[in-house]
Protein backbone atom coordinates (compact mmCIF):
# COMPACT_ATOMS: atom_id res chain seq x y z
CA UNK A 1 0.00 0.00 0.00
CA UNK A 2 1.29 3.18 -0.97
CA UNK A 3 1.98 5.42 2.23
CA UNK A 4 1.67 9.26 2.03
CA UNK A 5 3.60 11.07 4.74
CA UNK A 6 2.06 14.79 5.48
CA UNK A 7 4.98 16.70 6.79
CA UNK A 8 4.30 20.11 8.21
CA UNK A 9 3.22 22.44 10.91
CA UNK A 10 0.03 23.32 9.60
CA UNK A 11 -1.25 26.26 11.02
CA UNK A 12 -1.17 26.18 15.00
CA UNK A 13 -4.60 27.24 16.52
CA UNK A 14 -6.61 27.12 13.09
CA UNK A 15 -8.45 23.65 12.59
CA UNK A 16 -10.26 25.25 9.56
CA UNK A 17 -6.63 25.85 8.05
CA UNK A 18 -5.30 22.83 9.25
CA UNK A 19 -8.40 20.52 7.52
CA UNK A 20 -7.27 22.67 3.96
CA UNK A 21 -3.98 21.37 4.30
CA UNK A 22 -5.09 18.42 4.73
CA UNK A 23 -7.75 18.24 2.08
CA UNK A 24 -5.32 19.30 -0.68
CA UNK A 25 -2.64 16.62 0.62
CA UNK A 26 -5.26 14.35 0.49
CA UNK A 27 -5.78 15.18 -2.90
CA UNK A 28 -1.86 14.76 -4.32
CA UNK A 29 -1.54 11.55 -2.37
CA UNK A 30 -4.25 10.03 -3.32
CA UNK A 31 -3.45 11.64 -7.39
CA UNK A 32 -0.27 9.42 -6.08
CA UNK A 33 -1.79 6.55 -5.94
CA UNK A 34 -1.04 6.28 -1.97
CA UNK A 35 -4.12 4.24 0.04
CA UNK A 36 -3.40 6.21 2.99
CA UNK A 37 -2.49 9.74 4.49
CA UNK A 38 -0.85 10.31 7.62
CA UNK A 39 -0.57 13.51 8.97
CA UNK A 40 1.22 14.95 11.97
CA UNK A 41 0.67 14.54 16.20
CA UNK A 42 -1.93 17.56 16.72
CA UNK A 43 -2.10 18.10 13.49
CA UNK A 44 -5.71 18.92 13.76
CA UNK A 45 -5.08 21.88 16.08
CA UNK A 46 -1.15 22.41 16.71
CA UNK A 47 0.86 21.10 18.84
CA UNK A 48 2.54 24.19 20.95
CA UNK A 49 -0.63 25.84 21.73
CA UNK A 50 -0.97 25.82 25.17
CA UNK A 51 -4.47 26.05 26.51
CA UNK A 52 -5.82 25.83 23.35
CA UNK A 53 -5.84 22.00 22.96
CA UNK A 54 -8.55 21.88 25.79
CA UNK A 55 -10.77 24.12 23.87
CA UNK A 56 -9.86 23.08 20.83
CA UNK A 57 -9.98 19.38 21.69
CA UNK A 58 -13.44 17.58 20.05
CA UNK A 59 -14.87 13.77 20.47
CA UNK A 60 -13.26 11.28 18.48
CA UNK A 61 -16.63 11.64 16.47
CA UNK A 62 -16.31 15.15 16.41
CA UNK A 63 -17.12 17.96 14.00
CA UNK A 64 -13.51 17.68 12.57
CA UNK A 65 -13.48 13.96 12.05
CA UNK A 66 -16.66 14.30 10.43
CA UNK A 67 -15.26 16.72 8.04
CA UNK A 68 -12.20 14.52 7.73
CA UNK A 69 -14.40 11.51 6.85
CA UNK A 70 -15.82 13.80 3.99
CA UNK A 71 -12.33 14.78 2.46
CA UNK A 72 -11.11 11.17 3.04
CA UNK A 73 -14.40 10.35 1.16
CA UNK A 74 -13.60 12.82 -1.52
CA UNK A 75 -10.61 11.53 -2.86
CA UNK A 76 -10.50 7.94 -2.24
CA UNK A 77 -7.80 7.70 0.56
CA UNK A 78 -7.81 6.62 3.88
CA UNK A 79 -6.42 9.75 6.88
CA UNK A 80 -4.60 9.18 9.59
CA UNK A 81 -3.96 12.38 11.64
CA UNK A 82 -3.36 13.58 15.45
CA UNK A 83 -5.72 15.72 17.48
CA UNK A 84 -6.65 16.68 21.31
CA UNK A 85 -9.47 14.32 21.96
CA UNK A 86 -11.74 15.34 24.36
CA UNK A 87 -13.72 12.47 26.08
CA UNK A 88 -17.21 12.00 27.79
CA UNK A 89 -15.54 10.69 30.93
CA UNK A 90 -15.36 12.94 33.85
CA UNK A 91 -12.23 14.00 34.71
CA UNK A 92 -11.79 14.49 39.31
CA UNK A 93 -9.59 17.48 38.28
CA UNK A 94 -10.79 19.03 34.90
CA UNK A 95 -14.43 20.66 34.41
CA UNK A 96 -15.27 19.28 30.87
CA UNK A 97 -14.06 15.61 30.47
CA UNK A 98 -10.78 14.49 29.86
CA UNK A 99 -8.04 15.53 27.26
CA UNK A 100 -6.14 12.72 24.95
CA UNK A 101 -3.20 13.28 23.29
CA UNK A 102 -4.75 10.49 20.07
CA UNK A 103 -4.41 9.37 16.64
CA UNK A 104 -7.51 8.52 14.79
CA UNK A 105 -7.72 6.47 11.10
CA UNK A 106 -10.51 6.81 9.06
CA UNK A 107 -10.54 5.02 6.15
CA UNK A 108 -12.02 5.79 2.14
CA UNK A 109 -15.06 5.59 2.94
CA UNK A 110 -15.36 7.61 5.79
CA UNK A 111 -15.51 5.06 8.86
CA UNK A 112 -13.89 5.56 11.90
CA UNK A 113 -11.50 2.36 11.98
CA UNK A 114 -9.38 3.27 14.91
CA UNK A 115 -8.57 5.86 17.71
CA UNK A 116 -5.62 5.71 19.55
CA UNK A 117 -4.67 7.48 22.61
CA UNK A 118 -0.99 8.22 23.11
CA UNK A 119 0.48 6.18 26.45
CA UNK A 120 3.30 7.63 27.11
CA UNK A 121 3.21 10.89 27.65
CA UNK A 122 6.57 13.41 26.93
CA UNK A 123 8.01 16.17 29.28
CA UNK A 124 5.73 18.17 31.33
CA UNK A 125 4.01 20.09 28.54
CA UNK A 126 2.05 16.95 27.64
CA UNK A 127 1.81 15.75 31.60
CA UNK A 128 0.81 19.28 31.97
CA UNK A 129 -1.95 19.07 28.78
CA UNK A 130 -3.30 15.38 28.51
CA UNK A 131 -4.33 12.20 30.20
CA UNK A 132 -2.47 9.09 29.31
CA UNK A 133 -3.87 6.58 27.81
CA UNK A 134 -4.68 3.04 28.88
CA UNK A 135 -4.87 0.60 25.69
CA UNK A 136 -1.33 -0.20 24.21
CA UNK A 137 -1.83 -1.73 20.89
CA UNK A 138 -4.88 -0.48 18.62
CA UNK A 139 -5.32 -1.46 15.11
CA UNK A 140 -7.37 -1.92 12.08
CA UNK A 141 -7.52 -3.42 8.92
CA UNK A 142 -6.61 -1.32 5.73
CA UNK A 143 -5.87 -2.45 2.46
CA UNK A 144 -4.87 -6.20 3.39
CA UNK A 145 -2.20 -4.51 5.76
CA UNK A 146 -3.33 -4.87 10.06
CA UNK A 147 -2.31 -0.87 10.85
CA UNK A 148 -1.44 -0.09 14.09
CA UNK A 149 -1.54 3.44 15.87
CA UNK A 150 1.22 4.78 17.94
CA UNK A 151 2.25 8.95 18.94
CA UNK A 152 6.23 10.19 19.01
CA UNK A 153 7.00 9.10 22.52
CA UNK A 154 5.70 5.85 22.41
CA UNK A 155 7.95 4.38 19.72
CA UNK A 156 10.92 4.84 21.96
CA UNK A 157 10.03 2.40 24.03
CA UNK A 158 10.81 -1.13 22.21
CA UNK A 159 7.97 -2.97 24.66
CA UNK A 160 5.45 -0.44 22.74
CA UNK A 161 6.28 -1.84 19.50
CA UNK A 162 6.92 -5.53 20.69
CA UNK A 163 3.76 -5.25 21.54
CA UNK A 164 2.19 -4.21 18.36
CA UNK A 165 4.73 -6.91 16.74
CA UNK A 166 2.99 -9.50 19.17
CA UNK A 167 -0.51 -8.83 18.18
CA UNK A 168 0.47 -8.83 14.30
CA UNK A 169 0.82 -4.99 13.05
CA UNK A 170 2.17 -5.08 9.54
CA UNK A 171 2.31 -0.93 9.22
CA UNK A 172 2.88 0.80 12.47
CA UNK A 173 1.69 4.58 11.81
CA UNK A 174 3.24 7.36 14.23
CA UNK A 175 2.21 10.31 13.95
CA UNK A 176 5.00 12.53 15.92
CA UNK A 177 5.62 16.05 17.17
CA UNK A 178 9.89 15.25 17.52
CA UNK A 179 11.85 17.80 18.27
CA UNK A 180 15.30 19.02 18.64
CA UNK A 181 17.69 17.39 19.82
CA UNK A 182 16.00 14.15 19.20
CA UNK A 183 16.86 13.72 15.19
CA UNK A 184 18.55 10.21 16.49
CA UNK A 185 15.00 8.71 16.73
CA UNK A 186 13.95 9.40 13.00
CA UNK A 187 17.27 8.68 11.84
CA UNK A 188 18.11 5.09 13.95
CA UNK A 189 15.18 3.98 16.72
CA UNK A 190 13.10 3.91 13.98
CA UNK A 191 14.39 1.68 11.15
CA UNK A 192 15.72 -0.38 14.14
CA UNK A 193 12.36 -0.41 15.74
CA UNK A 194 11.09 -1.79 11.89
CA UNK A 195 13.72 -4.04 12.05
CA UNK A 196 13.47 -6.10 14.95
CA UNK A 197 9.94 -6.24 14.80
CA UNK A 198 9.75 -6.92 11.23
CA UNK A 199 6.94 -4.77 10.53
CA UNK A 200 7.19 -0.85 8.55
CA UNK A 201 6.85 2.12 10.63
CA UNK A 202 5.13 5.51 9.07
CA UNK A 203 6.94 8.10 11.18
CA UNK A 204 5.51 11.34 10.52
CA UNK A 205 6.81 14.55 12.02
CA UNK A 206 5.90 18.27 12.45
CA UNK A 207 9.13 20.71 10.98
CA UNK A 208 9.94 24.02 12.38
CA UNK A 209 9.47 26.64 14.69
CA UNK A 210 6.58 26.50 17.11
CA UNK A 211 6.29 28.27 20.66
CA UNK A 212 9.61 26.76 22.72
CA UNK A 213 10.05 24.00 20.37
CA UNK A 214 11.66 23.37 16.90
CA UNK A 215 10.39 20.58 15.27
CA UNK A 216 12.99 18.28 13.03
CA UNK A 217 11.01 16.83 9.76
CA UNK A 218 12.95 13.93 8.66
CA UNK A 219 9.43 11.64 8.65
CA UNK A 220 10.44 8.49 7.44
CA UNK A 221 8.73 5.02 6.24
CA UNK A 222 11.01 2.14 7.53
CA UNK A 223 10.80 -1.27 6.37
CA UNK A 224 11.57 -4.49 8.16
CA UNK A 225 14.97 -4.35 6.49
CA UNK A 226 15.47 -1.49 8.47
CA UNK A 227 15.86 0.80 5.30
CA UNK A 228 14.07 3.80 5.25
CA UNK A 229 12.23 3.64 2.23
CA UNK A 230 11.37 7.53 2.00
CA UNK A 231 13.01 10.37 4.34
CA UNK A 232 11.80 13.73 4.28
CA UNK A 233 14.23 16.71 4.54
CA UNK A 234 13.63 19.56 7.43
CA UNK A 235 10.72 21.70 5.46
CA UNK A 236 7.61 20.73 4.28
CA UNK A 237 6.67 17.98 2.12
CA UNK A 238 4.66 15.20 1.01
CA UNK A 239 6.65 12.20 0.67
CA UNK A 240 5.71 8.91 -0.62
CA UNK A 241 6.58 4.62 -0.07
CA UNK A 242 5.10 1.95 -0.48
CA UNK A 243 4.47 -1.33 2.14
CA UNK A 244 4.66 -4.27 0.82
CA UNK A 245 3.08 -7.48 1.80
CA UNK A 246 4.94 -9.59 -0.27
CA UNK A 247 8.59 -8.51 1.03
CA UNK A 248 7.13 -7.98 4.66
CA UNK A 249 6.30 -11.85 4.35
CA UNK A 250 9.95 -13.09 2.91
CA UNK A 251 11.69 -10.84 5.30
CA UNK A 252 9.77 -12.13 8.33
CA UNK A 253 10.64 -15.86 7.16
CA UNK A 254 14.33 -14.52 7.01
CA UNK A 255 14.33 -13.22 10.47
CA UNK A 256 12.13 -15.15 13.09
CA UNK A 257 12.63 -12.71 15.83
CA UNK A 258 9.48 -13.30 17.05
CA UNK A 259 9.47 -17.31 17.15
CA UNK A 260 13.37 -17.05 18.52
CA UNK A 261 11.84 -15.16 21.47
CA UNK A 262 12.48 -16.36 25.31
CA UNK A 263 9.11 -14.57 27.35
CA UNK A 264 9.86 -16.88 29.98
CA UNK A 265 13.00 -14.72 30.79
CA UNK A 266 11.65 -11.05 30.17
CA UNK A 267 9.40 -11.19 33.50
CA UNK A 268 11.58 -8.61 34.93
CA UNK A 269 9.90 -5.85 32.20
CA UNK A 270 6.69 -6.16 33.69
CA UNK B 1 36.48 2.68 32.29
CA UNK B 2 38.75 2.69 29.44
CA UNK B 3 37.29 -0.49 27.67
CA UNK B 4 39.30 -2.45 24.69
CA UNK B 5 37.65 -4.14 22.13
CA UNK B 6 39.60 -7.46 20.55
CA UNK B 7 38.25 -7.70 16.87
CA UNK B 8 39.82 -10.76 15.46
CA UNK B 9 39.30 -14.04 14.35
CA UNK B 10 42.59 -15.61 16.19
CA UNK B 11 43.44 -19.07 15.03
CA UNK B 12 40.29 -21.07 15.12
CA UNK B 13 40.81 -24.58 16.61
CA UNK B 14 43.73 -23.60 18.28
CA UNK B 15 43.18 -22.58 22.01
CA UNK B 16 47.41 -22.23 22.64
CA UNK B 17 47.24 -19.62 19.80
CA UNK B 18 44.32 -17.76 20.72
CA UNK B 19 46.00 -17.67 24.24
CA UNK B 20 49.01 -15.98 22.75
CA UNK B 21 46.94 -13.66 21.07
CA UNK B 22 44.96 -12.33 23.61
CA UNK B 23 48.07 -12.11 25.66
CA UNK B 24 49.48 -9.73 23.27
CA UNK B 25 46.53 -7.73 22.95
CA UNK B 26 45.98 -7.55 26.73
CA UNK B 27 49.61 -6.38 27.26
CA UNK B 28 48.95 -3.20 24.60
CA UNK B 29 45.57 -2.11 25.84
CA UNK B 30 46.91 -2.30 29.73
CA UNK B 31 49.71 -0.22 28.09
CA UNK B 32 47.21 2.25 26.74
CA UNK B 33 45.40 2.79 29.82
CA UNK B 34 42.27 0.36 29.40
CA UNK B 35 41.00 -1.05 32.40
CA UNK B 36 39.20 -4.26 30.66
CA UNK B 37 39.84 -6.08 27.46
CA UNK B 38 36.99 -8.19 25.84
CA UNK B 39 37.22 -10.24 23.16
CA UNK B 40 34.61 -12.00 20.89
CA UNK B 41 32.04 -14.83 20.69
CA UNK B 42 33.85 -18.27 20.91
CA UNK B 43 37.21 -16.33 21.01
CA UNK B 44 39.14 -19.35 23.03
CA UNK B 45 38.38 -21.65 20.22
CA UNK B 46 37.03 -20.19 17.28
CA UNK B 47 33.07 -20.47 16.34
CA UNK B 48 33.01 -22.24 13.08
CA UNK B 49 34.57 -25.21 13.97
CA UNK B 50 31.86 -27.79 14.05
CA UNK B 51 32.34 -30.85 16.43
CA UNK B 52 35.57 -29.69 17.89
CA UNK B 53 33.59 -27.24 19.98
CA UNK B 54 32.70 -30.07 21.97
CA UNK B 55 35.98 -31.39 21.93
CA UNK B 56 37.31 -27.95 23.10
CA UNK B 57 34.92 -27.13 25.34
CA UNK B 58 35.71 -26.38 29.09
CA UNK B 59 34.74 -25.87 32.21
CA UNK B 60 33.93 -22.10 34.04
CA UNK B 61 37.20 -23.12 36.30
CA UNK B 62 39.02 -25.03 33.56
CA UNK B 63 42.80 -24.34 32.17
CA UNK B 64 41.96 -22.25 30.21
CA UNK B 65 39.85 -20.15 32.47
CA UNK B 66 43.18 -20.42 34.65
CA UNK B 67 45.71 -18.83 31.78
CA UNK B 68 43.34 -16.15 31.22
CA UNK B 69 43.92 -15.13 35.29
CA UNK B 70 47.82 -15.14 34.90
CA UNK B 71 47.39 -13.17 32.07
CA UNK B 72 44.94 -10.68 33.34
CA UNK B 73 47.33 -10.58 36.38
CA UNK B 74 50.41 -10.50 34.57
CA UNK B 75 49.00 -7.56 32.73
CA UNK B 76 46.41 -5.94 35.47
CA UNK B 77 43.54 -5.69 33.24
CA UNK B 78 40.54 -7.38 33.74
CA UNK B 79 39.40 -9.83 30.61
CA UNK B 80 36.17 -10.57 29.35
CA UNK B 81 36.16 -13.72 26.41
CA UNK B 82 34.00 -16.04 24.74
CA UNK B 83 34.43 -19.93 25.05
CA UNK B 84 32.44 -23.01 24.84
CA UNK B 85 31.74 -24.11 28.33
CA UNK B 86 30.78 -27.47 29.55
CA UNK B 87 29.12 -27.89 32.21
CA UNK B 88 29.16 -30.40 34.96
CA UNK B 89 25.57 -31.37 34.12
CA UNK B 90 24.85 -34.30 32.78
CA UNK B 91 22.85 -34.05 29.71
CA UNK B 92 20.07 -36.40 28.67
CA UNK B 93 21.27 -36.36 24.85
CA UNK B 94 24.89 -35.83 25.16
CA UNK B 95 27.22 -38.16 26.72
CA UNK B 96 29.51 -35.62 28.53
CA UNK B 97 28.20 -33.01 30.03
CA UNK B 98 25.86 -29.64 28.30
CA UNK B 99 27.53 -27.01 26.18
CA UNK B 100 26.85 -24.10 26.18
CA UNK B 101 27.99 -20.60 24.82
CA UNK B 102 29.25 -18.63 26.88
CA UNK B 103 31.32 -15.44 27.85
CA UNK B 104 33.33 -14.85 31.37
CA UNK B 105 34.93 -11.93 33.04
CA UNK B 106 37.96 -12.25 34.60
CA UNK B 107 39.57 -9.63 37.08
CA UNK B 108 42.54 -7.79 37.06
CA UNK B 109 43.71 -9.73 40.43
CA UNK B 110 42.81 -13.00 38.08
CA UNK B 111 38.86 -13.18 40.11
CA UNK B 112 36.48 -15.23 38.17
CA UNK B 113 33.58 -12.61 38.35
CA UNK B 114 30.85 -13.63 36.38
CA UNK B 115 30.18 -15.99 34.05
CA UNK B 116 27.03 -15.87 31.17
CA UNK B 117 25.66 -18.51 29.14
CA UNK B 118 23.81 -17.68 25.84
CA UNK B 119 20.37 -17.95 25.96
CA UNK B 120 19.16 -17.07 22.62
CA UNK B 121 20.83 -19.39 20.00
CA UNK B 122 20.91 -17.81 16.62
CA UNK B 123 20.47 -20.79 13.70
CA UNK B 124 20.41 -23.76 13.61
CA UNK B 125 24.57 -24.46 13.77
CA UNK B 126 24.22 -23.04 17.28
CA UNK B 127 21.52 -25.53 18.03
CA UNK B 128 22.79 -28.25 17.09
CA UNK B 129 25.93 -27.20 18.98
CA UNK B 130 24.64 -25.49 21.94
CA UNK B 131 22.07 -25.64 25.20
CA UNK B 132 20.88 -22.30 25.43
CA UNK B 133 21.24 -20.37 28.96
CA UNK B 134 18.21 -19.67 31.57
CA UNK B 135 19.38 -16.72 33.57
CA UNK B 136 18.75 -13.42 31.26
CA UNK B 137 21.31 -10.72 33.93
CA UNK B 138 24.39 -11.68 34.75
CA UNK B 139 26.43 -8.63 36.06
CA UNK B 140 29.77 -8.06 38.07
CA UNK B 141 30.73 -5.00 40.10
CA UNK B 142 34.28 -3.15 37.95
CA UNK B 143 36.21 -0.52 38.55
CA UNK B 144 33.06 1.38 39.86
CA UNK B 145 30.83 0.38 37.05
CA UNK B 146 28.19 -2.33 36.68
CA UNK B 147 28.88 -4.44 33.91
CA UNK B 148 26.79 -7.03 32.21
CA UNK B 149 27.00 -9.74 29.86
CA UNK B 150 25.80 -10.67 26.48
CA UNK B 151 26.06 -12.19 23.91
CA UNK B 152 25.72 -11.40 20.09
CA UNK B 153 22.03 -12.58 18.30
CA UNK B 154 20.67 -11.80 22.64
CA UNK B 155 21.57 -7.95 22.17
CA UNK B 156 19.07 -8.05 19.30
CA UNK B 157 16.13 -8.55 21.51
CA UNK B 158 15.11 -4.85 22.71
CA UNK B 159 13.78 -7.51 26.09
CA UNK B 160 17.10 -8.63 26.99
CA UNK B 161 18.85 -5.37 27.15
CA UNK B 162 16.07 -3.56 28.79
CA UNK B 163 16.31 -6.49 31.61
CA UNK B 164 20.22 -5.50 31.94
CA UNK B 165 19.15 -1.56 32.11
CA UNK B 166 16.73 -2.16 35.33
CA UNK B 167 18.76 -4.03 36.35
CA UNK B 168 21.20 -1.43 36.85
CA UNK B 169 23.81 -2.28 34.07
CA UNK B 170 26.14 0.61 33.06
CA UNK B 171 28.19 -1.13 30.68
CA UNK B 172 26.92 -3.90 28.74
CA UNK B 173 30.37 -6.52 27.34
CA UNK B 174 28.65 -8.17 23.95
CA UNK B 175 30.58 -10.91 22.48
CA UNK B 176 29.60 -11.38 18.58
CA UNK B 177 30.31 -13.21 15.81
CA UNK B 178 28.09 -10.87 13.13
CA UNK B 179 27.85 -12.28 9.92
CA UNK B 180 27.29 -10.81 6.94
CA UNK B 181 24.46 -9.60 6.12
CA UNK B 182 23.70 -8.46 9.81
CA UNK B 183 26.18 -5.47 9.54
CA UNK B 184 23.11 -3.18 10.51
CA UNK B 185 23.09 -4.78 13.96
CA UNK B 186 26.63 -3.09 14.90
CA UNK B 187 25.60 0.36 12.65
CA UNK B 188 22.80 0.88 14.09
CA UNK B 189 20.52 -1.61 16.35
CA UNK B 190 23.49 -1.50 18.94
CA UNK B 191 23.61 2.21 19.35
CA UNK B 192 19.94 2.37 19.49
CA UNK B 193 20.23 -0.53 22.48
CA UNK B 194 22.60 1.97 24.48
CA UNK B 195 20.56 5.23 23.59
CA UNK B 196 16.94 3.53 24.49
CA UNK B 197 18.56 1.65 27.78
CA UNK B 198 20.97 4.88 28.45
CA UNK B 199 23.97 2.57 28.87
CA UNK B 200 27.15 1.59 27.30
CA UNK B 201 27.24 -0.95 25.13
CA UNK B 202 30.70 -2.82 23.63
CA UNK B 203 30.36 -5.12 20.73
CA UNK B 204 33.11 -6.77 19.89
CA UNK B 205 33.11 -9.50 16.55
CA UNK B 206 35.38 -11.56 14.62
CA UNK B 207 36.41 -10.76 11.39
CA UNK B 208 37.25 -12.27 8.15
CA UNK B 209 35.78 -15.61 6.84
CA UNK B 210 35.50 -18.76 8.76
CA UNK B 211 34.09 -22.14 7.33
CA UNK B 212 30.84 -21.08 6.00
CA UNK B 213 30.67 -17.24 7.52
CA UNK B 214 31.64 -14.04 6.88
CA UNK B 215 32.31 -11.92 9.77
CA UNK B 216 31.91 -8.41 9.16
CA UNK B 217 33.77 -6.66 12.22
CA UNK B 218 32.59 -3.04 12.93
CA UNK B 219 33.06 -3.72 16.41
CA UNK B 220 31.45 -0.88 18.41
CA UNK B 221 31.56 0.90 21.79
CA UNK B 222 28.14 2.99 21.76
CA UNK B 223 27.05 5.33 24.68
CA UNK B 224 23.93 6.63 26.11
CA UNK B 225 23.59 9.32 23.17
CA UNK B 226 23.84 6.52 20.56
CA UNK B 227 27.02 7.95 19.67
CA UNK B 228 29.71 5.06 18.55
CA UNK B 229 33.21 5.84 20.67
CA UNK B 230 35.06 3.85 18.43
CA UNK B 231 34.35 1.95 15.50
CA UNK B 232 37.06 -0.71 14.00
CA UNK B 233 36.70 -1.33 10.45
CA UNK B 234 36.72 -4.99 8.97
CA UNK B 235 40.38 -5.96 9.57
CA UNK B 236 41.66 -7.76 12.85
CA UNK B 237 42.39 -4.35 15.18
CA UNK B 238 42.41 -3.37 18.84
CA UNK B 239 40.32 -0.32 19.72
CA UNK B 240 39.78 1.70 22.74
CA UNK B 241 37.15 4.30 24.14
CA UNK B 242 36.27 5.50 27.40
CA UNK B 243 33.14 4.35 29.29
CA UNK B 244 32.31 7.67 31.68
CA UNK B 245 30.01 7.11 34.40
CA UNK B 246 29.40 11.21 34.79
CA UNK B 247 28.21 11.24 31.42
CA UNK B 248 26.50 8.31 31.94
CA UNK B 249 24.96 9.81 34.95
CA UNK B 250 24.29 13.47 32.78
CA UNK B 251 22.34 11.34 29.56
CA UNK B 252 20.05 9.30 32.36
CA UNK B 253 19.00 12.82 33.53
CA UNK B 254 18.46 13.80 30.53
CA UNK B 255 17.06 11.13 29.12
CA UNK B 256 14.04 9.12 31.46
CA UNK B 257 13.03 6.17 29.48
CA UNK B 258 13.67 4.33 32.34
CA UNK B 259 11.32 6.24 34.89
CA UNK B 260 8.72 7.30 31.96
CA UNK B 261 7.66 3.23 31.11
CA UNK B 262 4.45 1.61 31.61
CA UNK B 263 5.25 -1.55 32.68
CA UNK B 264 1.43 -2.29 33.22
CA UNK B 265 0.74 -2.14 29.73
CA UNK B 266 3.64 -4.76 29.05
CA UNK B 267 1.82 -7.78 29.81
CA UNK B 268 1.59 -9.41 26.50
CA UNK B 269 5.61 -9.54 26.13
CA UNK B 270 5.70 -12.48 28.83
Amino acid sequence: MRTALLQSPGRPGSIVENLKVLDEAAGRAAAAGAGLLAAPEMFLTGYAIGDDIARLAEPADGDSADAIAEIATRHGIAVAYGYPERSGERSETEGGGRVYNSVQLISADGTRLANYRKTHLFGCFERDHFTPGDQPVVQAELNGLRVGLMICYDVEFPENVRAHALAGTDLLVVPTAQMHPFQFVAESVVPVRAFENQMYIAYVNRVGPEGEFEFVGLSTLAGPDGVARTRAGRAEELVLADADPVLLAASRAANPYLQDRRPGLYGSLV
